[in-house]
């Protein structure tokens, strides 16, 4: 079932210790896109300027992803970062941040959108979040991703918003500043008191944490040989996570959700925040089939089971 | 079957943000002999000054460990070490280390120790290693520990000391120093080929994975609420890992090992690490009940399984 995907269509700029691209496609919205395209029709909002490229356009459509959403702002530039990793790729430095367009990014569901059934939020200001959940008719899930600068200085806000979230998807940090727990299993629980019955708390190469009031599953990292570039590993979880979800049909029925699929979709995440790292930027989604995410997937399987 | 288990017998000092213990048992041999003993009958080579407090015997032999192998040295002091943790644990600074009758250490195994099947070599000079490992008639499984020390100084010492081990447990720092490669797929195949066939990396609160040649299996870390004090912690890992396998019987028939059997051994080792910070020091093996650690397996099954 179709999943709407609100966030950041950007270029970036990343040096790894594999290297450095100068320019390339990226944006939170993008690589979630993507990755959920594998497994449900994605249509996204976002914003981009007049010199966002006809392949890039390409690449999101040979996914049959729809475009209906993305603004296109004529004589603006679209949103561009980069960044440098360190040698073991764990820490990042941000080099430059030109917002452009996705400054004044005020999303707005084509009518075409609005009775979608899914919906993942990106990382965007939190007001922006609730007013695109406003706008659609009814979902059966929604949630979405923030950051430690909403979580610090618009708190508020972004507490108002994830009350109204089925799930939320953040790294371990982030985790712990928005509860003010350091230890994960406290902070999980403040968290779900907050409003998500569902929480998924991302460890980087250590895999990711699902939490709900009655326990928790634990997913590991999966352990590549090389990584080339784990800028979006984060937001390919978070697309393969709600795609699979959305795919299945996955909804809350009577207060119950079917935590075996959801165990699965936190795996199908790990698998395409896997994937993400394997090459630059999006490039790895040039190839990849569904077969080789179903083998992967069989590696979990045989890497976990006791 | 029997374990012997060679290490350090000591005392410790300790201060974790929950609080500050003087002096108090410790040592990895008492770490992995206490571990162990909830498996399989164990065997102590260590040694101790005249201040070793009837009480600390008393504890080991509560648990059936014999210490026969234990040397005490009159008018020697035990070994003792302090160290304080940082807020969030995952650091620790020594304090104090007096190696005292530690330091003229050189295990020799009683007659009624040598043909024992099963053999712990805690973290101690590399030769020292070698030559209990070659006190012994003919073990099943034989392997241990080593660390940063030994690794950079005794390199070649190490080396061939490790070469006639079944397996290796190391925490991730140690196989990366040892290997020469940040990658720890790459790492455990490089240390793979130094002999062991076994290869066990431990990552702190991020669980472990065990390597073979074939493949390779990730357990999780137990989410604990609290860690009152995560000394000892890596030991009853390895105590549990081991005393799982000898009490099992598990060896290397025609190259060939149980695989079922060595998952099931981390995930023991996973349990007896978990409850090792539940309290100060060794306290929680006082109270400790087989039913508590098959609860607490099942729990690691149902937060991995999908």
């Amino acid at each position: 079932m179709s999943l709407i995907v609100v966030g950041s269509v950007a270029y970036d700029g990343v040096t790894t210790p594999h290297g450095k691209i100068d320019r390339m496609l990226g944006g939170a919205a993008t690589y979630i896109a993507l990755a959920a395209s594998y497994f449900t029709p994605v249509k996204i909002v976002a914003v981009v300027g007049d010199d966002f490229a006809q392949e890039d356009v390409d690449l999101l459509k040979s996914r049959h992803i729809d475009l209906d959403g993305m603004e296109r702002v004529a004589g603006g530039k679209t949103f561009f970062w980069a960044g440098v990793y360190s040698a073991d790729m764990n820490e990042r430095t941000t080099l430059r941040t030109d917002l452009n367009v996705f400054a004044g990014f005020n999303p707005r569901l084509p009518e075409s959108y609005r009775s979608a059934p899914y919906l993942l939020l990106g990382n965007i200001q939190p007001a922006l979040q609730k007013s695109v959940r406003a706008q659609m008719n009814s979902v059966k899930l929604a949630g979405g991703d923030t950051m430690n600068y909403w979580i610090n200085d618009f708190r508020a806000q972004l507490l108002e918003t994830i009350r109204e979230w089925d799930f939320l998807l953040i790294n371990d940090s982030e985790a712990r500043l928005l509860s003010g727990e350091h230890n994960l299993r406290r902070a999980a629980a403040k968290i779900l008191g907050m409003g998500p019955h569902t929480l998924v708390i991302k460890r980087g190469e250590f895999g990711a944490v699902l939490f709900r009031r009655d326990g928790h599953f634990i997913a590991p990292g999966y352990l590549l040989e090389d990584v080339f570039d784990p800028t979006g590993a984060g937001d390919c979880f978070a697309g393969g996570f709600i795609g699979y979800l959305a795919g299945r049909g996955v909804e809350v029925l009577n207060g119950e959700i079917n935590i075996a699929e959801l165990r699965k979709a936190v795996i199908y995440g790990s698998v395409m925040g896997s994937f993400c790292c394997e090459k630059f930027g999006v490039d790895r989604f040039r190839t990849l089939t569904r077969e080789e995410m179903e083998a992967r997937y069989r590696e979990f399987q045989n890497c976990t089971a006791f």
